[in-house]
């Protein structure tokens, strides 16, 4: 199957001729930071509705234009790739277009703090909603496992001496794929559940500033502004949305 | 916390001047990818034992050499960088000692042959052990899921014109970061767990043979004989490599 060609465009963000389709689901989650990246990047792209992101994902892996499990997908035109994985994705975009910094080290602990986010997304959504929260779990999670993920970026920030007022990861005066990757997760998840808000701020109260500074960065406020208008306070959607949902509704945090 | 700095040294891999430090538990499994790279790289590496592991990991974020949740953690003495995450380890690894491809869009498939590669490893171990494997799990992942991602490795192979007895990716004459990747994962997980090897012959072929020409690579069979010496038949180790044990023994796949 090709992807992009001829098809049904659903909810398409943009018509014409793009660089970029990005294949995701209608939540701002992983996708989300792949969108950020293209806006800070300045990058048109397309995205297919739900039934294309569906039908491909269903696919054989032989049948697919590049064999991958789950979106984000992100189709480079002009470089012939399809590529799946988020955080290869944000390496590729960011190398592309300048937002990843001069050395390798920089380079390898941006990587790293991109790994973090993802596995923060896994632990938050039980791993894609394999199963729900109970009681327990939630407890030990909110109590434990995500103050310390928390405190992680909060010290990642202050080994930067990057506060919520001045400074950028790795890049001092340039925004650049480790900004965007703190702001869209810490940002988006706590506008969207905003029962995590106060925790953000006891155990990471420079993240929480940080986050909204990124997020007022044009390009991203505009992005933020669109995609806030189509997807409302949905997060990660689903069953496990509901449930997380129900968590802070009744155990808070 | 210093890493690595008169520390004992428990069961470390050798002694005196070595330009790594590898921080990772005493099983072949995430940080096997890593001591891997390392050899394919020719360089030397120490091994802190258990209980230093141990020790930083508990550490709180703003006492660690670097804030990180889990191990492997790799310190570069001579860049002074310590670096978590397995993936975020292996990229900085192979761009540092020429074990990437040349272009940008080989790197990117590349970093997406890892990202996959870690989530397997996340999904054979309910994601480091968080829960014991039901039957009804059991099933849905060897029947579905994890066929699914052996024909996705196959496929990668079959894109790339590799097969068993023939090539490397993406690099075509000179095996890097993602044939020391599909190596490991698919070579050791069916040596040391074998009832995986007939699924995996069954659904990727190619990457089995594949997987063992690799591993017979001089520099790679040397680091595994040591290790297979050392680790016997231990995989991921604890209670989840007992249920997936209990699992293969009682239903098979």
């Amino acid at each position: 199957m090709e992807l992009c060609s001829d098809q049904k465009r659903g909810d398409q963000h943009s018509v014409g001729q793009v660089g970029y389709t990005l294949y995701y689901w209608p939540i701002p989650f992983r996708g989300e930071f792949v969108c950020a990246v293209l806006a800070l990047a300045g990058q048109d792209y397309d995205e297919p509705g739900f039934d294309d992101v569906s039908a491909v994902k269903l696919l054989e892996p032989d049948a697919q234009p590049a064999p991958f499990m789950a979106p984000p997908v992100l189709v480079d035109h002009d470089a012939d790739l399809t590529l799946a994985q988020m955080p290869a994705i944000l390496r590729y975009l960011a190398a592309k277009h300048d937002l990843m910094p001069e050395t390798a080290k920089d380079a390898a602990l941006t990587d790293k703090l991109v790994q973090d986010a993802n596995d923060v997304l896994d632990e938050l959504t039980l791993f894609g909603g394999r199963s729900m929260w109970t009681l327990g779990e939630w407890e030990s999670f909110v109590e434990e496992r995500l103050p310390r993920w928390m405190a992680i970026f909060e010290q990642t920030l202050a080994s930067q001496n990057v506060t919520a007022e001045t400074g950028y990861l790795f890049r001092r005066d340039t925004p650049g794929l480790a900004d965007v990757t703190v702001a869209i997760l810490w940002g988006v998840m706590t506008s969207k559940l905003d029962g995590y808000a106060p925790l953000l701020l006891r155990h990471a109260p420079q993240v929480a500033g940080f986050a909204q500074r990124v997020l007022a960065l044009k390009p991203l406020s505009r992005v933020r502004k669109e995609r806030d208008a189509r997807f409302g306070d949905q997060y990660c959607g689903g069953q496990i949305e509901a449930s997380i949902r129900d968590m802070l509704a009744r155990h808070g945090i």
